[in-house]
């Protein structure tokens, strides 16, 4: 048997046992799920030596390949962030479950009524990059939600990644209702590719990675994908906002959106003046974009205001530049504003700072994005800082989930109809039985 | 210019008029979405005798084509229909508008309010067969639901088809708050391959038709797609029916699952028998196979006790008949049937005839499927028998929308969020402000 052969028949085991779990899995209850997750962090606290000292081992490799800070930084774990994951584990042990909730209940006959009600979605397959603690989230907000999962790592990660499996295994041996297979570490680039062909075991798809990573998975399978391919993100300033106040405000969000985390995808890249209030705007923020660091690029208006900027071109309005570049462009009016973004954005973070409650409600009506923001900078948009205890990622698709996606994204629902024996046929016909439809609920 | 690029330029700018067209009605309000519906359920009214005249054209041709009696059953438009058409949008006014749905609402913190709130999707397209009363109901789930629509219908009924989209015209000649172009027909298979290309612009298909159709546009496309791949739906006898009178009513169930519309999606393929009660139902049921003219393909038990049926074969239990063709299999127990419809079916519709609770729960919530049902034929998994008003398809994908699928698979949700000009930054580090997250709803 070639290699290949071996490692299909490999991967098809994998996720036929990943789909068996679920079945086991997505019945357990409430009660079980969360005796699971205290479980886990406790090993997590028990064990936060060994998974310390196998993350050093990936810094060492990371050090030798010559990675840099930020990536540096994301790879480590300490006792802060896995302090963080293990608050993040309890936070969920107090959250609802969301599987098994009525959503809706409707009598459609005498003895015949039908329940809608939230059910565990399935086989996620995520994919994700270097930080290794979003495979402890991920494997929380699974157990949660009554799925299985099968991962993929980042290779740099690929001993803490391990040491984590290793824990899931003791917390199998410890919780012996749980289904022994329900995650699984994929070790091969080949073998996710491979995933994409099997839309009867996986049943959702969540890459955490580049534009080019989930726009190719996208490409290449039937599976739903859950994902965002890029992340422009705009603010608005309306030409409300220019008194000293007002001014002073705007200018610290649009910063923080730019500054604070510069490569995240919900981080400022194009900012819109109201033309009313351009000239008064930019001249203040010229000097924090200086101490910033911040390079502009800007349309011909700004450029006649800030003559020292670089000209934007038609590519930057689509541009996820993910460092310190901004581009401006002044706007003759709202609508104008709401028309760039619905047409060069990518439909995940957009906000408006103004005054005039009516222009807020217009701007957060008409930008088609998952999250609309009024006064606040682009930053919020996060699963933590929404409170929904972790995030599987950040969805910029129109279907299922959108936005910051914590449990829900990975819970879907079925239809129980419970009758005493109705055939169709009594309702059809010269004689038909009338259905009642009477809500329930 | 060649034809071919002159089509897809037209077929572009119909999509980009249909994106400009979902803006703007997106916004609109309940009431003038009711209004519309309204004045579209009049217009239908005051034109029956136009659309029935070119659904007459259409008659004739298929009887040209030598289409078969079902067939022409499905293309024909009568009085009854319409009328139920008409009622069908009648009742659709009455229902809660989909979107402007406050979902949750949560306090991040003082004067930080994060609101979820539900919003039509988008443009949808939708390609459908034969059957012209489709045409209607579609129409008017996207005009409730904000929508905009590119549609393609079977050639067979391209008159009548055409025929409702002058209604349209007329409509938003009545309604001038309606966008011009929120509806449009595509008149070619070239343009609805084109149409999967352009996921910027088309944010959901919904294939109603083969499966073949359905699973070659999902092999095609980035752009979300929601439908079902087979209808192949099972009931389970359980071994506590075999009571004449409970005997009675299991043979009633199953009859009507199978012979009611065996082309059906909903219909019944694969019975599986509890083994203690095989014996003495398949005896019975012989005589009402004959009669309604059901062939039986069984397993070797089944052979056992009916030595004139078919043998069943392997493929047999993956197969969708669409006619009176009916697979058996005598099974040990409730698990082994569940086991078989997880691994065989196709997470449509799947029910248990049983008295026992405990089994009936085990069976509603093992089973993995949009539909699951107990004690009720499998032919009640329908939007309007579900009291969805209308229907745009049903769905056996586990993302975004399961079962039918009526108004809430045309919505989402995005997250508004309204500040009073916080920053990121003031949330994070060492004098971090604490986040509230404090439910509003």
């Amino acid at each position: 048997m070639s290699q290949l052969t071996q490692e299909i028949e490999q991967l098809e085991k994998t996720l036929k046992d990943a789909k068996a779990a679920f079945y086991q899995n997505a019945v357990l209850g409430a009660e079980k799920k969360n005796e699971a997750l205290e479980t886990f962090a406790l090993l997590i606290e028990e064990n936060a030596a060994h998974l310390m000292a196998e993350n050093q081992k990936d810094l060492e490799q990371a050090r030798q390949d010559q990675l840099q800070g930020q990536l540096l930084n994301r790879l480590k774990l300490d006792n802060a962030k896995l302090a963080q994951v293990v608050q993040g584990i309890r936070d969920l042990v107090k959250l609802p479950d969301p599987a098994g909730k009525i959503l809706a209940k409707t009598k459609l006959d005498d003895g015949l009524v039908l329940e809608k009600i939230s059910v565990p979605l399935g086989v996620i397959g995520i994919i994700f990059e270097s930080r290794p603690d979003v495979m402890p989230q991920v494997l929380s907000l699974v157990l949660k939600s009554g799925n299985a999962v099968v991962l993929k790592g980042g290779r740099e990660a690929r001993h803490s990644n391990a040491a984590f499996m290793d824990l899931v295994k003791k917390l199998n041996a410890r919780c012996p209702y749980l289904a022994n297979t329900w995650a699984s570490l994929l070790d091969s680039r080949e073998a996710v590719h491979q995933m994409l062909n099997y839309p009867e075991y996986v049943d959702l798809i969540i890459p955490r990675g580049s534009n080019q990573l989930v726009s190719s998975i996208m490409a290449a399978t039937k599976i739903p994908v859950m994902g965002h391919a890029d992340g422009i993100c705009h603010i608005y300033v309306h030409q409300d906002m220019g008194s000293p106040e007002a001014l002073a405000q705007a200018l610290k969000m649009v910063v923080d959106a730019k500054v604070q985390y510069p490569s995240a995808c919900n981080a400022l890249e194009t900012l819109l003046l109201h033309e009313a209030i351009a000239k008064v705007f930019l001249q203040d923020f010229a000097k924090d974009a200086k101490k910033n660091g911040i390079m502009i690029k800007g349309c011909e208006k700004t450029m006649a205001i800030l003559p020292d900027c670089q000209p934007a071109s038609e590519a930057d309005w689509s541009s996820e530049y993910g460092d310190l570049t901004l581009s401006i462009k002044v706007v003759p009016d709202l609508d104008a504003a709401v028309g760039h973004i619905n047409h060069y954005g990518s439909h995940h973070t957009d906000a408006i700072l103004a005054k005039d409650p009516e222009a807020i409600e217009r701007f957060l009506n008409s930008v088609d994005s998952a999250c609309v923001f009024a006064n606040a900078s682009t930053r919020f948009a996060d699963g933590f800082r929404f409170g929904f205890g972790a995030e599987v990622g950040i969805s910029t698709a129109k279907t299922h989930a959108r936005g910051p996606v914590g449990l829900e994204g990975l819970v879907i629902y079925k239809y129980k109809l419970r009758g005493q024996g109705q055939a169709v046929a009594d309702y059809v016909g010269e004689n038909a039985k009338p259905f009642r439809h009477e809500p329930l609920l």
